[in-house]
């Protein structure tokens, strides 16, 4: 279906009469840099498998630049894969077949702050925390913070239906984002009525939003702000088990509260927590900082220990059921001062007449301080065929702790499982597992990785969970939505068929229904 | 496209041997009966024309019978137009092309009530009141309070982004439906993940929802329900203008408020509220109501010399701007006893700042225990070729009073305008006007109200509001929302073609781009 196409030197060619030959390159580095962070590929790469280069990347200056590249780059039929900052970790922005990257990172300005309806008006290719310290520094958040916030891009976070630490708060990012302009497959620019969600007629923005450069290339959004919160508070509190501190975190956003951070530990993740920086979002990161931090609590093993360790997931799993430490749930509220105040008082006595011990603010204040603390060296234990990676599912309030149980009981002997439970809504909440084992070489670790990720998401599916809350799609779970969806996916594909008839926007992810 | 089609007879018995010969029917009166509000139809039946009928209409028991009703109508070439309790007023229920009426009231049972998710799963044609009235004996309530309850349904709530009373604290119905089963065009039963859009992956329930029948069969709904509120608390203020009134609006709802009504009457509609019952949502009903109404305070005139003044809308208009009264808002806050004596204080605290003088709970008990007082008699005064309509437009809260004056400006000499504040947002409300107008025959207002919407909508269109907000698309509104669109709207047909490939879903109204 993609082919014919036309020659790399040709488009490039045609492409650097656009963007100018400093924007467009077939270099090796630049085509090696041109992925996000899926583990999978980053174990087959180190296999020496280097699949999914892009032939050419290309950054156009501007929406009218990018909308011609991409027109240019569909009618030689060459897939278009859209890139942000590559922090994604599904394979959503991988280039499986080759083709054109499309990097984003130059269209990042803030084009309008409206201060009368709270309005940001900004491109796609903004890095987030660059764009947080702008509005901060004019006295606005977008209360938006991604553990990745500093290798994140606006555009990635709406095609991929991000989730910063404070949804519970502020909502994930489709709760946000009020409008789009953005390009179709034939590159011609389009936007999605200048409104809100709440005010609107039939929009295509709710299914442009999670679409994971599938349907469209994102260009601008107009999303909500709002003034910075004059008041913060912190509160810790530990539970004796999970249960009791589920059903504090319910009893809170069932009572209406809105915190902005209410993170609950699993008892392993527990002594992470307490012990060491967060690391959500970026899995490759984690393997050190996890077990080099596990080393202590769990007796002083050095890292190779742990690896011997992670080949006996079983054993390891085990042992985290004989933790001592309870579970640890953290809690931030903000506002102003009078709904801050009354927030933290009603969330604490929900949290004691659950059973929860007050730990006073230090460990939420900790938690706060190291938020953002993702390391982004390769573990070198990578290397060795140990590899890890994370999953955020969710569902219902009644079942999240079946999904818990059901998922450690799946992975028992697959790989070592440790989780916690945030972005709590009224419904329910979410789970963030991390997921680590070793295998002998790199490509037993990726047969591994596969059979883990397939009986894991079986779980998950089998527990009526999404298959995924806030990191999108991509190669990684398509299979799996596609079941999630069921009959329904026949529209699925029939809509990525309206939108894009000759599958020329990032072909083989979201919409992709077979394995990888 | 829809021809050749099945004969009427020959589908009438294959439909019997589906539901039963009792439950399809082709008589006048079951055709006739098989249509919305929408108030150009009924100026057209005044003035003797009976487009619009449909040959068959069908009332299937269960979603299995629905199901093999669309299939055997559809591959018979028939269009399919689903029906609910027919309170609509844009003609999205109208089968202008003839076809079958699928009527789903049958469908009305609660599937299931999760007292620990509390989440419902109810049959779409259930009629709002009594979906309400049962959920209250259980101790719960939907929260959502269309003036059309007691005629209309589930199904029809979702497929046309209904709204209810309560809005500013419960949501619009998007805001509540988690999941739904349907029938695609094929008449195949599908449906979506069941979970909520919060904790969802991508999911099509955005797109199926406000999608009025063009897409789907809406059969059954998963929607999250409330425990029932222990206080509520009444308030209304008197604003020397609107301008004062919409600040108090705009900065309890940037306060965070969530008020469960937030009224604001221009000067006209202040007289009507204070002076009779409500009557929003049902357009027909209103004139009598209005007339009367305004009789008293417009110098008791009778209704034959308001007849005569609707002739001369540029005088009514100018009345309406001498008038002492000033603008009524009306407060209604609910939930728990803090939270409501709390919100109560700061709405009360931020409408005095505004300017609003206190007139204790008198005016909003009033509205209250008249907010469904709709009359479902046409007016007498519909035959004299006097109309009247409303149009519920929306948009952020730097543009409403513009959206306000525009309107009137240029409706000045079209019609009477008048129009209420309500369905409050953090970032805008929406603007509830009512038309009414008078001409010399019946065929003369048909060509009035064409005119006098199509000035309306592009004076919408031109302040950067929405076309609609809560009463859907339908015949009235697609031309509009095709401009609205834009170049979206090539998506937007796309979309149709791929979930309706032979155009048989409801036919003529969300999707269609060209006049009717």
């Amino acid at each position: 279906m993609l082919e014919p196409r036309l020659d790399t030197e040709e488009l490039r060619r045609r492409l650097s009469a656009v963007v100018g030959p400093e924007f467009v390159s077939a270099s090796d580095a630049d085509r090696y840099a041109a992925r996000d962070m899926w583990p999978r590929a980053l174990l087959r790469r180190r296999a020496g498998r280097f699949e999914g280069l892009p032939d050419l990347v290309a950054w156009p200056a501007d929406g009218a630049q990018a909308a011609a590249v991409v027109r240019i780059a569909t009618q030689a039929g060459w897939p278009v894969v859209p890139f942000g900052a590559g922090s994604g970790v599904c394979g959503g922005a991988l280039p499986e077949r080759g083709g054109l990257v499309l990097d984003l990172k130059r269209l990042d300005r803030i084009l309008e702050l409206d201060s009368r309806d709270h309005l940001l008006q900004v491109e796609c290719g903004a890095v987030g925390e660059n764009l947080e310290r702008e509005l901060n520094r004019r006295g606005y958040t977008l209360g938006h913070f991604p553990s990745s916030i500093y290798c994140s891009t606006v555009g990635g976070w709406i095609a991929a239906r991000s989730a910063g630490q404070c949804s519970s708060r502020y909502g994930k990012i489709e709760d946000m984002v009020r409008a789009v302009e953005y390009l179709d497959a034939a590159g011609e620019r389009r936007s999605t009525a200048p409104l809100e969600p709440g005010l609107d007629g039939f929009s295509l923005l709710p299914l442009l939003v999670g679409s994971e450069g599938a349907l469209c290339v994102l260009l601008s959004a107009s999303l909500v702000v709002r003034p910075l919160p004059p008041a913060r508070a912190f509160a810790a509190f530990r539970f004796a088990d999970l249960a009791a501190g589920v059903t504090a975190m319910r009893s809170c956003l069932r009572a209406g509260l809105r915190p902005a951070v209410l993170r609950l530990y699993d008892e392993f993740d527990t002594l992470i927590a307490k012990t060491g920086p967060e690391a959500d979002g970026e899995a490759s990161s984690w393997l050190r900082d996890l077990l080099g931090r596990a080393a202590k609590p769990l007796g002083r093993l050095g890292e190779a220990s742990l690896s011997v360790l992670l080949g006996r997931p079983a054993l390891l799993n085990r042992m985290t059921t004989l933790l001592p430490g309870g579970c640890l749930l953290v809690a931030v509220c903000e506002g102003s001062q009078g709904e801050t105040r009354e927030t933290a008082r009603a969330l604490n006595a929900a949290c004691v007449t659950a059973g929860g011990e007050e730990l006073g603010e230090g460990p939420a204040r900790h938690w706060w301080k190291n938020r953002y603390a993702v390391s982004y060296k390769q573990s070198p234990l990578f290397a060795a065929g140990a590899f890890v990676d994370t999953m955020e599912v969710a569902t219902t309030w009644e079942r999240v702790l079946p999904l818990y149980r059901a998922v450690r009981e799946r992975l028992w002997r697959r790989c070592f499982v440790m989780a916690h439970f945030s972005h709590a809504y009224r419904e329910g909440c979410s789970i963030y597992f991390t997921l680590a084992a070793a295998a002998g070489s790199d490509e037993r670790a990726i047969e591994a990785y596969d059979r883990m990720w397939r009986e894991a998401q079986e779980a998950v599916l089998a527990a009526s969970a999404t298959v995924s809350h806030h990191h999108g799609i991509g190669r990684l779970k398509a299979p799996f939505l596609a079941r999630q969806l069921g009959t329904g996916g026949a529209l699925h594909r029939a809509l990525k068929r309206a939108f894009d008839p000759d599958g020329r926007m990032n072909p083989g992810t979201l919409f992709a229904d077979g394995a990888r």
